[in-house]
């Protein structure tokens, strides 16, 4: 999509009620280049967003509107921050008007449809979609996302974890053994959304920590698939989330060994060179330990290697904002990618720390 | 100080190291018309002040220099975000290089020097730069501020308690018993700052909640100071401030009796009026009450009236966060008048929410 | 009820599925004195409570059971931890079959059918029972709770509102002002219950603070109607809840203006001589100011006394565990006197800090 | 030692500051065979230990003591809250005078003396009773501790991780591959003890999340001596420590690969076998994932096993609360053995659930 008049980007968001819609909301309302056009609720079709949502007050003037009066098909990237299955139904009718789609849920995250109907528990309405859409990480997918029509961005998971271990994989590279990989993962409590369920009380998920998901979590297949199509190699990866009592923020904690003929590697210096001109992916110094709050409410991934004791085992520390890297910003970064923006616009923030 | 020329405006830091600090930075990181020119600190001279404030990498390039070579004399600005005692030591020989300074520690809040020295048990060195400072509360003294070349920047406590207060004050009118004023106010741990203290460990502010200060805290002279200054009436306050387990943000509820003779008043449409053209003052609806989040990381303050019962005891919310509007946020407002620059450059953040 | 025989009580409990069902459980299952019988709820039928609340594996054996099989009336006192309305239902036939009744919920609060009626939106079922009931509150109205056969557990607001304000106005005293009281309440987020809501979740109130029911709650009617028992001048009472990021605890910081002629009274040693045979009830060293969780998952409330300046103004500061002295721990305290059982007996666990 | 004639323990505790000291009272004072006699702090001499720790208010009355006038030699047992290297100066004169000595500190957790002066950068002064001495792990190593004079009482993360792995090392069992085994362990706020540091402070440990000490922690060492000792095959562990916001509480999630030859174990019945006996290590259901506020302030143990899809890499998830199981609760469990009481008297509380 060219920007070269400079007009504005006529920007929609379906489903706008929850933690990454308000995030897109907080993002976009300060981007140079966006108009918000739409934000779609049903439920409170009429209700200004900034009385849901009281630090947009000034920012947002927009109230929700119900989907079908909504002109969502006048704008020229549509946003979906709603439950899966909802952007395959209305994609097709989107893209025959000329409207690019970014699903921030699982429509368009897994290839496989076979897969995706095992692990979401719908059959999949649009596979030809899915076959023509992009799998929205720029930092690994960044051409392919260019020229995309439809773009599923990834989960919060898998956006650390591919970005920790991709150094190790690309390439078909034999850097570690593939068929071993941990991801030992921990999120904060915005992860699990803005519906109203007891274990996610704060009486319930406060001053505690627990796993969850150990046997079977939606994003090890969509990890999978992706560390599938970089490695030359079969890929064996446990996965297994935990909970912590913190509003935003996701630190994932990946063990890989090295395999043998790697063990000479300096995989410091891998990292860097790997993510030497990425914006958003920050290499620490040797010896660092990520805090998630250096990322809170920004777009930028931080990422330390160590080494323990100088043996076999490979620890990468993987940090970012789950509503920011992890949903809504990395969404933004792939508009900007779509519309031919410097990838950076409007995502420069700096964390808020403390 | 004029900035017709449109030359960033050169600032300095004495004192980078705490809270108030390193959220300068982040504002000042971003405000488009400022050069950061010198970060000080003696113990820390020479390390660059990312790796102590991690969410800065890529935003703030300076390491800390030690003040006597941080060229402090050749900036515009230069802000204090020092101890109480420090501004006060060196304010004369940058005021005679022609520097202004906002000092965001208490040595220029309490024009009475006898009441300065009673409650911060140093004395004070320059009474005469004192005298001729104001108190930088721009919605109280807009007009002093962009005249002065030095600003006491308010304490957090008496922001929120003077901008909530003021409406029923200001220019003598006597809607309500000035003698019986009630701030029952309630404070983030960043309050306390970065200082390594036993009561302010996560370990024990944690999941708890207390008062303190009750006999006596600092904040209270400066508030009765400036109420005093806008009744016409004696004012009597009762202060006790309390500790909340979270990082950032302020509430201050405050209970003012309405004078029989103002019982008609419509107070909504009262504080409506008075804060109608402020850019940092939001007054809420009828019926609301403020969450502090909603202006986290904000230099926005909320305000709801309240009149339970339709009775004679008025109930006053204000919210905001305390290291920006009631701290680094309101300093940099301070140095946007004092620069002829509009008053909302650099602070239009949204808050974030969650 | 004689406890000669020293056989158990026979206990059980109306809805166990919430936070002071739960607390109930974990003190009782520690009393030495009771033998649980049953624990009811419709939904849970047959599920295992310490599958519900794993801290009680080990602890107790018994599921929940529907109410209809629980065997309710076998049982020597019956506990209703269920919403407002449920007690009043089934009063009338557990009486008759000797069984006492301890309401943990609002049906046996109010004396006043009217004013429970405007504030619970239900008519009352029952004011011959309610007539006849006990307001349990042992430190106020210790004699009639060993009398009655129903009591009503008090709300955790009036608990610390009351135990803050009764040395003042008991006994007819004219110490302070009565028409212009203030508490200024903070509850931990456990007084919102264990009812999926979107304003309790983590997300929404961890790292914020804010007021609600400022234009009413009902705990001011109970609050005001046991204040007028004691006082012989009217009550005006203004009460402002709070919600703070804390799971349990409650601070009431209540402020009372002298009366002049009461200006020389030492209300240090008033607190202490009115509250020196207390076991629930520690005054605090002039001075101080509690910690709530100086009272976690004990049955003790803490109270400071305060005169800022030694002026008018008396500021009483006053925590308790609001799942414990506010709600299941007191009830324990009223089954005890009921059962003729010495008052502390399975409540004098220490606190747990940090 | 004899507990035949039924007189309490007379117990001592050096070094009462800190938050296993405070933890230590908390169950001592409710221990039914234990006299309190001293509580040692040079610094706080004199001081009523109730005014530091409030919740001891009306539970202990005693006041610390500087240690050369507390008695300690008159002591059945002295418990050493204290830094390390403290307990291995005084060890010699207890024992002397026939005090056992139980060090919650690393005095005599390392067998190996060259080991413990590697990590804890002191010379050991005491080697023969180091010699002599028992690791206080009760569910590894009870036979010894009933015969022992002087018990080293494990590190927190120790606990966890030797509970969790010793089913499949025990005996010399080849149940999995010991050389890649890893600990992804996290810890509660408490872990860090009680002393004023930046890095603990509410601001920068609250909504926030990190790992430390990946390049060598002081744990490591003693985990990996225990388990050598139960492994016939040479131990590999890769240990790598986080950091919860939350007061109490550890998880840990250990990875363990199976051996091809073990395939067909069923490893939920080997735990549940191993620890059928155990008071105070619960083995969880299949499937479950324990959270730490299950254990919060008691002494049990959780244990979960998962094969997340049924392949040759085991998950196994151990919850305990770090100033109990992890700390003075084991302390208090070993006092126990070596005076010849029930194991679990004292130690029975329902933990603290929400």
């Amino acid at each position: 999509m060219s920007q070269i008049s400079g007009s504005p980007i006529k920007v929609g968001i379906v489903g706008g009620t929850g933690y990454t819609g308000v995030e897109l909301l907080r993002l976009l309302s300060a981007h140079p280049n966006v108009a918000l056009q739409a934000i779609t609720s049903r439920q409170e079709d009429g209700v200004p967003v900034a009385r849901m949502f009281p630090n947009l007050r000034g920012h947002v003037d927009l109230a929700f509107s119900a989907p079908d009066k909504a002109g969502l098909d006048q704008c020229d990237v549509v946003f979906f921050a709603t439950p899966h299955g909802v952007a395959m139904q209305q994609a097709r009718e989107l893209l025959d008007k000329g409207v690019r789609i970014i699903d921030l849920a699982a429509d368009f995250r897994l290839k496989d449809v076979q897969v995706f109907e095992q692990w979401y528990k719908v059959p999949h309405t649009c596979p030809d979609i899915l076959a023509a859409s992009a799998y929205g990480l720029p930092e690994l997918n960044r051409a392919a996302i260019r020229q995309a029509r439809v773009i599923g961005n990834p989960g919060c998971y898998p956006t650390t974890v591919l970005l920790g271990l991709a150094p190790l994989l690309e390439g078909g590279s034999a850097l570690v053994d593939t068929a071993t990989l941990i991801a030992d993962c921990k999120s904060g409590v915005t992860g699990a959304g803005r519906k109203a369920e007891v274990h996610t009380l704060f009486s319930e998920a406060s001053d505690s920590f627990k796993a969850y998901g150990v046997s079977g979590h939606r994003h090890h297949p969509e990890i999978v698939a992706q560390l599938d199509r970089m490695s030359s190699a079969p890929v064996g990866l446990t996965f297994v989330p935990h909970l912590v009592p913190m509003v935003r923020g996701m630190h994932s904690t990946l063990y890989a060994r090295i395999r043998p003929e790697a063990l000479d590697i300096d995989f410091q210096a891998l990292f860097e060179a790997r993510y030497a001109d990425e914006p958003f992916v920050d290499m620490l110094p040797a010896g660092s330990t990520p805090e998630t709050r250096s990322v809170r409410a920004s777009n930028m991934v931080r990422i330390a290697v160590h080494r323990p004791g100088g043996g076999d085992q490979l620890v990468i520390l993987v940090v970012q904002d789950n509503l920011v890297k992890g949903a809504s910003g990395q969404a933004v970064q792939n508009m900007n990618l779509l519309c031919g923006l410097p990838e950076t616009t409007g995502l420069e923030q700096v964390a808020i720390l403390p």
